[in-house]
């Protein structure tokens, strides 16, 4: 179902971008782990909006209330439930009507979808608020899955043509991930940080926004974990992953690259670590055959350009079925990828805690 | 579940590479569809070893038995079940041990979650003859599909670094679909076909393998087919997609192309075509926040060179714990892309219709 | 999952007896459905306890918050949440720990299953209170079913030995389903319902508790919804049913009863009826072969004798492992029968109105 | 959906009483489990016609075609496949149409749902047919469960009036499971078992038919299996057992009985039994709250009287909509509860391991 994933551990969002408050369901969750509100917050803030200028500036509260599922700080076996009020929302019963859809919104396909009831007010249900939810769902899964010895970062490898460096794909430093997530803008370059400010900047003042492309990984996952065919780690990541408004394409390992090599020069040789089996290099991202190998997971996803922007734009009047022009108003992302990071990360961490726990 | 894809129309797949045989059960079809076991059987032809010196010269025997689900060549509403025998496999009892596991195959990690207890033979359930009965099942629902107006294709869009033209994302020519189909060698421009078959025909020269990939396209499809967060159409289709063995990553309309862009650049205009809404440019490819926008469906995949390669490799001897070398003897594609273009379009049919029925 | 039900319509519920508030998400409800929160309420009411001398003198607050899911009182596609708060709970940090488990509760098996990490106070997750958040689920259910003609109604059929009139499972009245409902103590016959409330304070009088079976009944359903084998109308309303707390058997028509006949007496003869086909009997409760057939959905449920009682039991202290004495201090329903009336009709409604939208 | 169930452990049931072959594919057992075929083939012949005078006459072929998943005898990870031929069904192709629907048979809202197009052969997939692989990955989950110290059994409880012996709910003996599944008639008192023996001989006379009560029970299962509110055992446990056909109610532990109880008497004190926790009686049945209690689940399902008698009955020619009269041919069982039973004790398997494993 739309807002439900998981399978052991079932995550459910809900929410308008404009309604009361916004949510999570979580369901299944091990028994008795400690979660520490405060390093969840953390989390929270790494997505939150107004923390600097490459990043819309509303101001919204992401201060989660819990409402249930934790008896003394721990997780109790019943569902965790999970609400942030919506604090700056207008009164519900003002009239809405949808003239005129914004290009690349799912405006109009909703509108006929829902036959013209859904809430349009801020993308209702289809708003990039929903990943504040994610997010909190995600920095539980992260402080179980850190105590079973898994630790997952992301870094922000481009915006528009500059690019960052990737990770290493054989050998991921712990220290480097811990370091990325205290970054105020998460690469792990950061002149190439700096290059992709300046990007920013320049689509900022076009009014004009870009697009990017995140890079993630989880480290020292068990071999073995995910399932053949429909029920891989590969199927179940990308689900998660394109739970995430403006997501355009997913590949894992050296992904669509594979596609121009030969098979000499992709295969990755097994060999022995000690008592470890590994593999020399990681072309195949951790994950073969739906299964994970052990080797560090490696992914990367493509965010389109945000598709709010200051320009004036073509569209149609629904009502008077003509077309028109249309310039969008408001605060928005110049680049969406940048806050996007922690909602991989936290579509990660979700999904691999469900297959853990499975 | 592993093998088991779908909401209201579910597939799912079983058999080894060298079971007595390999089948799909589809259970949900809508009733009363005709279908045409000999168009099933063209389809299938599609994706058969043996027809060229591009694909592998192993002959299997891929006519399905219908077990159920059918009365008069008309879906019933009870589970439809098809069984290819694998004809050509040995005695079943004869010993099975995991000396070497294969680089880049899923031996060792298949090994390690079912503790020595898989089936090795082949691949097991992990072989791509499994993509037997998705065709199978693909080639039923497109044809149930064909009848409400939907259509599928695919080609194959580049083989290592060769690439064919791609489709023209606004118009889509029927006529060009069926003519791919038919074609031996399934791309839209020959030239780049013949400089690709130069490219396998390189690779195979060297005993080793190359990497491609398919691009596919859904075109007619209502507005509206979808639903946001995580049962989005990107979300069901990789699913699907990363169901078919070698798929390393999965991206819709412009794709990974898209984070390089401006909004100004990607944003698809709405326009109007008389009654239609339609948009100038079709950057989203026929979705967008989950929901289909009635612009044809465009995706592409990547596929990894096959790797099973006749060149020397590393490996590890399990039982010995040390470092070896590692030839693997046989007839393998040398491209697994070119064979894997009706499975593209059969994973396609089969979340387009279970989506269309729900 | 556990606190999840539903294909098509997905009913999450959420929180413990004493957490902060406990909840409803209901996901895919169809949109434009004008919701009156006014009847949800009467219906809720209901439930709701101390009304009468026969339920718990406790006071809780069922007035539900909506957080998401309507706009203008409309369903909007997004899902519905509702949260009750739980306001007359102490604070969250008090220690726990179970040291006697009450005879009848979930109390030991919960403790071994979720490791002494589970929420004791007041029952927890398995709280008779999570019924609120479900019959909050049900209102909304009718409130849809009702547009589409189909009417939900139950009746006490039983407390101990006494017994009311069974409904007529051929002809059943719409009104009296209305008159029943308005009623303090929900039975057909009023002279029965005394000699229940007899009973009723009999128990009471002894500290003790009664057990009871009620009959709900649907009418107006189309021809032909459900599933055969494992997704039949009986599975699926024995999953709903067996969520509320205490339901020890369920029997569908004639149900039980059946086993003693012939089939010459249990069979219903088909009949015309104008254009209609109908039966001229209903032992069969409207369900053949998982299938409706048209004519009254008829079930019965029975709810053991409430397990918290005033007398003195034996039980086991845990810490000590020796057998000991227990006496249960509070106010506590003497028939949970009774105010499971409108959970019965809840769990019924949401199942149809699932299996309607499917 | 409607021929699946299970959520680690996946039954799908394909087939119908004319088709080619009905079959069973299970995903998700546990691997390295040997599995002994000739213990599947006396379990089916339990369920298998023909073998007295008390059931059909009818010949059916009831010898499964492995069609994967096992290697030298053990399951392999890979879904486990097994085909039953129809062998003694006619031609594929004659003409179908149904005229008069059988009363209390599944024809008619069949004939709705799946407008005209369902197959009426022998029932399609509503018929009794289908328990034969249902009691196929019966017989496997058993031989697990055995492994596992979990024994299951049950006996014909109670033939239109006549009534079996009762299980003792707090002590079952092994050597009585096994002895009462060696019989030609499974009753645990055989003096009952005559006198139902001759209810069912006086119901053939009259060309008649009558129903029947199974009790079953499974022994030495793990506490706190199970899941609060939807997923609970009951809720599980009666989803598999209504997919049999002819169930019309199913009650655990004391069941409806409990309904004219008062708590005093219906609780079951914890006791210390060595280092264990039990209760001193078991009206609970085994499940509290949805979680196993570790005491013996005991549960009684209701089967309706044979809906196929001979005798002449009222139903309605559907082409002419006018009422007619309607004599069955044929060879039926006269009490389908009879061969029932290793159906529920296969339900109950699938079930419980299926619990097991999540």
């Amino acid at each position: 179902m739309s807002s439900t994933i998981g399978n052991s551990i079932k995550v459910t969002l809900f929410g308008q971008s404009h309604s009361k408050g916004i949510g999570v369901v979580i369901d299944g969750l091990p028994v008795g782990e400690e979660i520490d509100l405060e390093q969840v917050q953390s989390f929270l803030n790494r997505r939150a909006p107004g923390k600097s200028r490459y990043v819309t500036t509303r101001k919204e509260r992401d201060i989660p209330s819990i409402i249930s599922g934790l008896v003394n700080s721990k997780t109790c076996g019943a569902p965790l439930c999970a609400v942030f009020s919506n604090t700056d929302t207008k009164s519900e019963d003002y009239a809405q009507h949808l003239d005129i859809p914004r290009p690349s919104h799912a405006d109009y396909p909703a509108h006929v979808k829902y036959q013209g009831f859904n809430d349009i007010r801020g993308g209702g249900h289809f708003s990039g608020r929903l990943t504040a939810p994610l997010c909190f769902a995600g920095a539980v899964c992260l402080q179980i899955l850190k105590r079973k010895g898994i630790k997952i970062g992301a870094h922000l490898f481009s915006v528009g043509n500059e690019t960052d460096t990737k990770f290493d794909p054989v050998a991921i430093d712990d220290a480097l991930l811990d370091e990325i997530a205290r970054k105020q803008f998460p690469v792990i370059d950061d002149a190439a940080g700096k290059r992709m400010m300046d990007v920013i900047e320049s689509a900022m003042t076009d009014n004009d926004s870009i697009g990017g492309i995140i890079e993630c990984c989880a480290i020292r996952l068990p071999i073995g974990l995910g399932e053949p065919i429909f029920d891989g780690m590969e199927n179940r990541l990308a689900t998660a992953i394109f739970g995430i408004p403006g997501v355009r394409g997913i590949e894992f390992g050296t992904g669509f690259a594979a596609a121009g090599m030969r098979g000499s020069q992709h295969n990755d040789a097994w060999r022995t670590d000690g008592d470890r089996i590994v593999t020399s290099t990681n072309h195949h991202g951790g994950i073969i055959g739906g299964l994970s190998t052990g080797m560090p997971i490696i992914l990367r996803v493509a965010f389109k350009p945000t598709s709010s922007i200051g320009i004036q734009q073509r569209s149609v009047n629904l009502s008077e079925n003509r077309e028109c022009d249309l310039t969008i108003q408001g605060r928005h992302d110049p680049c969406i990828a940048v806050r996007a990071v922690p909602a991989v990360e936290a579509a990660l961490a979700i999904t691999l805690l469900d297959m853990i726990c499975s």
